[in-house]
Protein backbone atom coordinates (compact mmCIF):
# COMPACT_ATOMS: atom_id res chain seq x y z
CA UNK A 1 0.00 0.00 0.00
CA UNK A 2 1.57 3.30 -0.56
CA UNK A 3 1.86 6.13 1.82
CA UNK A 4 -1.48 7.51 3.32
CA UNK A 5 -1.58 10.21 5.69
CA UNK A 6 -4.87 8.59 7.58
CA UNK A 7 -3.79 5.34 7.97
CA UNK A 8 -0.43 6.96 9.81
CA UNK A 9 -2.99 8.91 12.17
CA UNK A 10 -4.53 5.41 12.37
CA UNK A 11 -1.50 3.91 13.84
CA UNK A 12 -0.45 6.85 16.09
CA UNK A 13 -2.72 7.90 18.88
CA UNK A 14 -3.36 11.54 17.25
CA UNK A 15 -6.97 11.28 17.82
CA UNK A 16 -9.60 12.52 20.22
CA UNK A 17 -11.93 9.42 19.86
CA UNK A 18 -12.24 6.10 18.85
CA UNK A 19 -14.99 2.88 18.29
CA UNK A 20 -13.96 -1.00 16.90
CA UNK A 21 -14.56 0.93 13.29
CA UNK A 22 -13.55 4.48 13.05
CA UNK A 23 -11.60 7.16 14.97
CA UNK A 24 -11.86 11.10 14.82
CA UNK A 25 -9.37 13.43 14.07
CA UNK A 26 -8.82 17.14 14.33
CA UNK A 27 -8.38 18.84 11.15
CA UNK A 28 -4.41 19.71 11.36
CA UNK A 29 -5.73 23.03 9.18
CA UNK A 30 -9.07 23.67 10.40
CA UNK A 31 -11.06 25.62 8.25
CA UNK A 32 -13.04 26.80 11.39
CA UNK A 33 -12.67 26.31 15.11
CA UNK A 34 -13.41 22.38 16.25
CA UNK A 35 -12.90 20.96 12.08
CA UNK A 36 -12.71 17.56 12.29
CA UNK A 37 -12.59 14.23 10.78
CA UNK A 38 -14.47 10.99 11.00
CA UNK A 39 -12.18 8.33 9.06
CA UNK A 40 -12.58 3.83 8.98
CA UNK A 41 -9.59 2.57 10.64
CA UNK A 42 -9.34 0.09 7.94
CA UNK A 43 -7.78 1.59 4.32
CA UNK A 44 -11.00 1.74 2.68
CA UNK A 45 -11.71 4.41 -0.43
CA UNK A 46 -14.71 4.89 -0.76
CA UNK A 47 -18.18 5.10 1.41
CA UNK A 48 -19.33 2.10 -0.73
CA UNK A 49 -16.11 0.01 0.41
CA UNK A 50 -17.23 -0.13 3.63
CA UNK A 51 -18.39 -3.04 5.50
CA UNK A 52 -21.93 -3.99 6.12
CA UNK A 53 -20.75 -3.54 9.68
CA UNK A 54 -18.88 -0.44 9.10
CA UNK A 55 -21.65 1.07 7.44
CA UNK A 56 -24.34 0.86 10.17
CA UNK A 57 -21.93 2.28 12.53
CA UNK A 58 -20.77 5.36 10.63
CA UNK A 59 -23.18 7.87 11.64
CA UNK A 60 -24.27 7.04 15.42
CA UNK A 61 -19.89 7.49 15.59
CA UNK A 62 -20.60 10.98 14.21
CA UNK A 63 -23.36 11.80 16.62
CA UNK A 64 -21.09 10.96 19.43
CA UNK A 65 -18.40 12.83 17.46
CA UNK A 66 -20.63 16.36 17.23
CA UNK A 67 -21.62 15.69 20.84
CA UNK A 68 -17.50 15.78 21.72
CA UNK A 69 -16.83 18.97 19.19
CA UNK A 70 -20.11 20.57 20.32
CA UNK A 71 -19.10 20.55 24.14
CA UNK A 72 -15.92 22.27 23.27
CA UNK A 73 -16.88 24.54 20.25
CA UNK A 74 -20.35 26.12 22.47
CA UNK A 75 -22.04 25.34 19.00
CA UNK A 76 -24.49 22.21 18.02
CA UNK A 77 -24.59 23.20 14.26
CA UNK A 78 -22.74 21.51 11.50
CA UNK A 79 -21.67 20.87 8.04
CA UNK A 80 -20.83 17.53 7.54
CA UNK A 81 -19.74 16.73 3.90
CA UNK A 82 -18.34 13.64 1.93
CA UNK A 83 -16.07 14.02 -0.87
CA UNK A 84 -16.94 10.92 -2.33
CA UNK A 85 -14.45 10.28 -5.93
CA UNK A 86 -11.99 12.28 -7.76
CA UNK A 87 -14.67 14.07 -9.83
CA UNK A 88 -16.18 14.97 -5.90
CA UNK A 89 -13.16 16.81 -4.96
CA UNK A 90 -11.75 13.66 -2.98
CA UNK A 91 -8.38 14.03 -2.80
CA UNK A 92 -6.47 11.60 -0.16
CA UNK A 93 -7.93 8.46 -1.16
CA UNK A 94 -9.17 7.01 2.14
CA UNK A 95 -12.62 8.12 3.16
CA UNK A 96 -13.21 10.60 5.65
CA UNK A 97 -15.90 12.91 6.56
CA UNK A 98 -15.52 16.24 7.28
CA UNK A 99 -17.39 17.71 10.35
CA UNK A 100 -17.47 21.68 10.82
CA UNK A 101 -18.96 23.18 13.52
CA UNK A 102 -21.01 26.43 12.43
CA UNK A 103 -21.50 29.70 14.25
CA UNK A 104 -23.99 32.30 12.82
CA UNK A 105 -21.77 34.88 11.25
CA UNK A 106 -18.40 32.49 11.41
CA UNK A 107 -17.90 33.28 7.70
CA UNK A 108 -18.83 36.57 5.64
CA UNK A 109 -21.32 34.05 3.34
CA UNK A 110 -22.01 31.01 4.77
CA UNK A 111 -21.55 28.73 2.22
CA UNK A 112 -17.73 29.72 2.02
CA UNK A 113 -16.83 26.96 4.13
CA UNK A 114 -16.89 24.61 1.25
CA UNK A 115 -14.36 26.55 -0.57
CA UNK A 116 -11.99 26.94 1.69
CA UNK A 117 -12.06 23.37 2.34
CA UNK A 118 -11.96 22.89 -2.08
CA UNK A 119 -9.22 25.05 -1.74
CA UNK A 120 -7.19 23.35 1.02
CA UNK A 121 -7.70 20.07 -0.28
CA UNK A 122 -5.64 21.70 -3.73
CA UNK A 123 -3.58 23.03 -1.46
CA UNK A 124 -4.60 26.10 -3.21
CA UNK A 125 -4.39 28.23 0.03
CA UNK A 126 -0.91 28.88 1.50
CA UNK A 127 0.47 28.28 4.70
CA UNK A 128 0.18 31.98 4.89
CA UNK A 129 -3.19 32.10 5.16
CA UNK A 130 -4.16 29.34 6.87
CA UNK A 131 -1.03 27.58 8.68
CA UNK A 132 -0.96 24.04 9.61
CA UNK A 133 -1.14 24.13 13.76
CA UNK A 134 1.64 23.43 15.27
CA UNK A 135 2.28 19.98 17.02
CA UNK A 136 2.14 21.20 20.38
CA UNK A 137 -1.61 23.12 19.48
CA UNK A 138 -2.21 20.04 17.60
CA UNK A 139 -1.42 17.37 20.60
CA UNK A 140 -3.13 20.15 23.54
CA UNK A 141 -6.33 20.17 21.14
CA UNK A 142 -6.56 16.52 20.87
CA UNK A 143 -5.98 16.12 24.48
CA UNK A 144 -9.08 18.61 25.53
CA UNK A 145 -11.15 16.10 23.26
CA UNK A 146 -10.12 12.98 24.57
CA UNK A 147 -11.02 14.48 27.96
CA UNK A 148 -14.02 15.81 26.71
CA UNK A 149 -14.94 12.79 25.21
CA UNK A 150 -14.41 10.81 28.77
CA UNK A 151 -15.95 13.56 30.45
CA UNK A 152 -19.26 12.69 28.19
CA UNK A 153 -19.43 9.15 27.32
CA UNK A 154 -17.05 7.85 30.79
CA UNK A 155 -14.99 5.42 28.07
CA UNK B 1 -47.18 20.15 13.62
CA UNK B 2 -46.25 23.33 10.86
CA UNK B 3 -46.66 21.91 7.02
CA UNK B 4 -43.68 20.31 5.93
CA UNK B 5 -42.31 19.67 2.29
CA UNK B 6 -40.58 16.66 3.24
CA UNK B 7 -43.44 14.91 5.18
CA UNK B 8 -45.52 16.15 1.90
CA UNK B 9 -43.48 14.08 0.10
CA UNK B 10 -43.38 11.29 2.64
CA UNK B 11 -46.86 11.05 2.29
CA UNK B 12 -46.81 10.95 -1.19
CA UNK B 13 -45.13 8.69 -4.31
CA UNK B 14 -42.84 11.45 -5.57
CA UNK B 15 -40.22 9.27 -4.49
CA UNK B 16 -37.93 6.91 -6.22
CA UNK B 17 -36.56 4.29 -3.28
CA UNK B 18 -37.14 3.90 0.04
CA UNK B 19 -37.15 1.40 2.94
CA UNK B 20 -38.65 0.98 6.45
CA UNK B 21 -37.03 4.61 7.84
CA UNK B 22 -36.00 6.55 4.57
CA UNK B 23 -36.93 7.88 1.23
CA UNK B 24 -35.25 9.33 -1.50
CA UNK B 25 -36.19 11.84 -3.71
CA UNK B 26 -35.49 13.41 -6.46
CA UNK B 27 -34.68 17.30 -6.11
CA UNK B 28 -36.86 19.72 -7.73
CA UNK B 29 -34.42 22.03 -8.32
CA UNK B 30 -31.11 20.14 -8.92
CA UNK B 31 -28.41 21.84 -8.96
CA UNK B 32 -26.40 19.47 -11.08
CA UNK B 33 -28.12 16.01 -13.37
CA UNK B 34 -29.35 13.92 -10.43
CA UNK B 35 -29.48 15.95 -7.29
CA UNK B 36 -31.42 13.56 -4.54
CA UNK B 37 -32.15 14.30 -1.53
CA UNK B 38 -32.27 11.04 1.31
CA UNK B 39 -34.91 12.06 4.03
CA UNK B 40 -36.22 9.87 6.96
CA UNK B 41 -39.79 9.42 6.98
CA UNK B 42 -40.15 10.58 10.87
CA UNK B 43 -40.38 14.34 10.86
CA UNK B 44 -36.67 14.01 12.47
CA UNK B 45 -35.33 17.43 12.64
CA UNK B 46 -31.58 17.18 13.61
CA UNK B 47 -29.03 14.27 12.85
CA UNK B 48 -28.62 13.76 16.32
CA UNK B 49 -32.49 13.24 16.46
CA UNK B 50 -32.17 9.75 14.52
CA UNK B 51 -33.15 6.81 16.93
CA UNK B 52 -30.74 4.07 17.24
CA UNK B 53 -32.06 2.51 14.41
CA UNK B 54 -32.01 4.74 12.13
CA UNK B 55 -28.72 6.09 12.80
CA UNK B 56 -27.46 2.55 11.59
CA UNK B 57 -29.35 2.48 8.61
CA UNK B 58 -28.43 5.66 6.92
CA UNK B 59 -25.65 4.80 5.51
CA UNK B 60 -26.55 1.46 3.69
CA UNK B 61 -28.94 3.49 2.19
CA UNK B 62 -27.52 6.31 1.10
CA UNK B 63 -25.17 3.58 -0.64
CA UNK B 64 -27.67 1.77 -2.17
CA UNK B 65 -29.29 5.08 -3.28
CA UNK B 66 -25.80 6.21 -5.40
CA UNK B 67 -26.11 2.85 -7.19
CA UNK B 68 -29.24 3.96 -8.32
CA UNK B 69 -27.95 7.66 -9.37
CA UNK B 70 -24.67 5.63 -10.94
CA UNK B 71 -26.86 3.95 -12.91
CA UNK B 72 -28.63 6.29 -14.55
CA UNK B 73 -26.43 9.65 -14.34
CA UNK B 74 -23.20 7.34 -15.52
CA UNK B 75 -21.06 8.34 -12.69
CA UNK B 76 -19.92 6.79 -9.54
CA UNK B 77 -18.15 10.32 -7.83
CA UNK B 78 -21.17 12.32 -5.04
CA UNK B 79 -20.83 15.21 -3.01
CA UNK B 80 -22.32 13.91 0.44
CA UNK B 81 -23.64 16.95 2.46
CA UNK B 82 -25.66 17.36 5.69
CA UNK B 83 -26.36 21.02 6.84
CA UNK B 84 -27.40 19.85 10.48
CA UNK B 85 -28.81 23.52 12.08
CA UNK B 86 -29.08 26.81 10.68
CA UNK B 87 -25.75 27.99 11.77
CA UNK B 88 -24.69 25.18 9.38
CA UNK B 89 -27.10 26.39 6.49
CA UNK B 90 -30.16 24.01 7.37
CA UNK B 91 -33.58 25.88 5.67
CA UNK B 92 -35.95 23.12 5.72
CA UNK B 93 -36.19 22.08 9.21
CA UNK B 94 -36.46 18.23 8.53
CA UNK B 95 -33.21 16.18 8.20
CA UNK B 96 -32.25 15.80 4.69
CA UNK B 97 -29.07 14.35 3.15
CA UNK B 98 -28.12 16.05 -0.29
CA UNK B 99 -26.66 13.64 -2.91
CA UNK B 100 -24.82 15.44 -5.62
CA UNK B 101 -23.48 13.34 -8.99
CA UNK B 102 -20.09 14.43 -10.31
CA UNK B 103 -18.54 14.29 -13.42
CA UNK B 104 -15.11 16.03 -13.52
CA UNK B 105 -15.35 19.52 -15.68
CA UNK B 106 -19.17 19.81 -14.59
CA UNK B 107 -18.78 23.07 -13.10
CA UNK B 108 -16.59 26.03 -13.64
CA UNK B 109 -14.77 25.23 -10.34
CA UNK B 110 -15.40 21.86 -8.64
CA UNK B 111 -16.22 23.71 -5.34
CA UNK B 112 -19.33 26.02 -6.88
CA UNK B 113 -22.13 23.26 -5.73
CA UNK B 114 -21.45 24.32 -2.84
CA UNK B 115 -22.28 27.86 -3.52
CA UNK B 116 -25.31 26.71 -5.72
CA UNK B 117 -26.96 24.67 -2.76
CA UNK B 118 -26.52 26.89 -0.11
CA UNK B 119 -27.75 30.34 -2.16
CA UNK B 120 -30.87 28.05 -3.42
CA UNK B 121 -31.12 27.28 -0.70
CA UNK B 122 -31.61 30.93 0.59
CA UNK B 123 -33.53 31.00 -2.90
CA UNK B 124 -30.94 33.62 -4.08
CA UNK B 125 -30.98 31.63 -7.23
CA UNK B 126 -34.13 32.88 -9.01
CA UNK B 127 -35.97 30.25 -11.20
CA UNK B 128 -35.12 32.34 -14.59
CA UNK B 129 -31.19 30.93 -13.45
CA UNK B 130 -32.31 27.37 -12.21
CA UNK B 131 -35.85 26.85 -12.67
CA UNK B 132 -38.09 23.99 -11.18
CA UNK B 133 -38.44 20.89 -12.67
CA UNK B 134 -42.08 20.83 -14.43
CA UNK B 135 -44.11 18.44 -12.52
CA UNK B 136 -44.21 15.81 -15.47
CA UNK B 137 -40.10 15.95 -15.64
CA UNK B 138 -40.10 15.22 -12.29
CA UNK B 139 -42.93 12.60 -12.11
CA UNK B 140 -40.60 11.16 -15.59
CA UNK B 141 -37.15 10.80 -13.71
CA UNK B 142 -38.98 9.18 -10.82
CA UNK B 143 -40.43 7.01 -12.55
CA UNK B 144 -36.99 6.16 -14.20
CA UNK B 145 -35.40 6.10 -11.33
CA UNK B 146 -37.74 3.52 -9.54
CA UNK B 147 -37.11 1.18 -12.59
CA UNK B 148 -33.43 1.38 -12.14
CA UNK B 149 -33.84 0.44 -8.32
CA UNK B 150 -36.34 -2.64 -9.52
CA UNK B 151 -34.03 -3.42 -12.00
CA UNK B 152 -30.76 -3.06 -9.33
CA UNK B 153 -32.13 -4.49 -6.25
CA UNK B 154 -35.21 -6.53 -7.50
CA UNK B 155 -37.61 -5.18 -4.82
Amino acid sequence: MNYCPFCQISLSDAYFYENRYFFATYNISPILPGHSLVIPKRHVVRLADLSEAEAHEVVPFVIKVNRILSELFKTQDFDISIQDGIAAGQTVMHLHIHIIPRILGDLPNAGDWYDLLYNDDKNVIDSAMRPKLSKEKLNNITLRLKNTSQKIFND
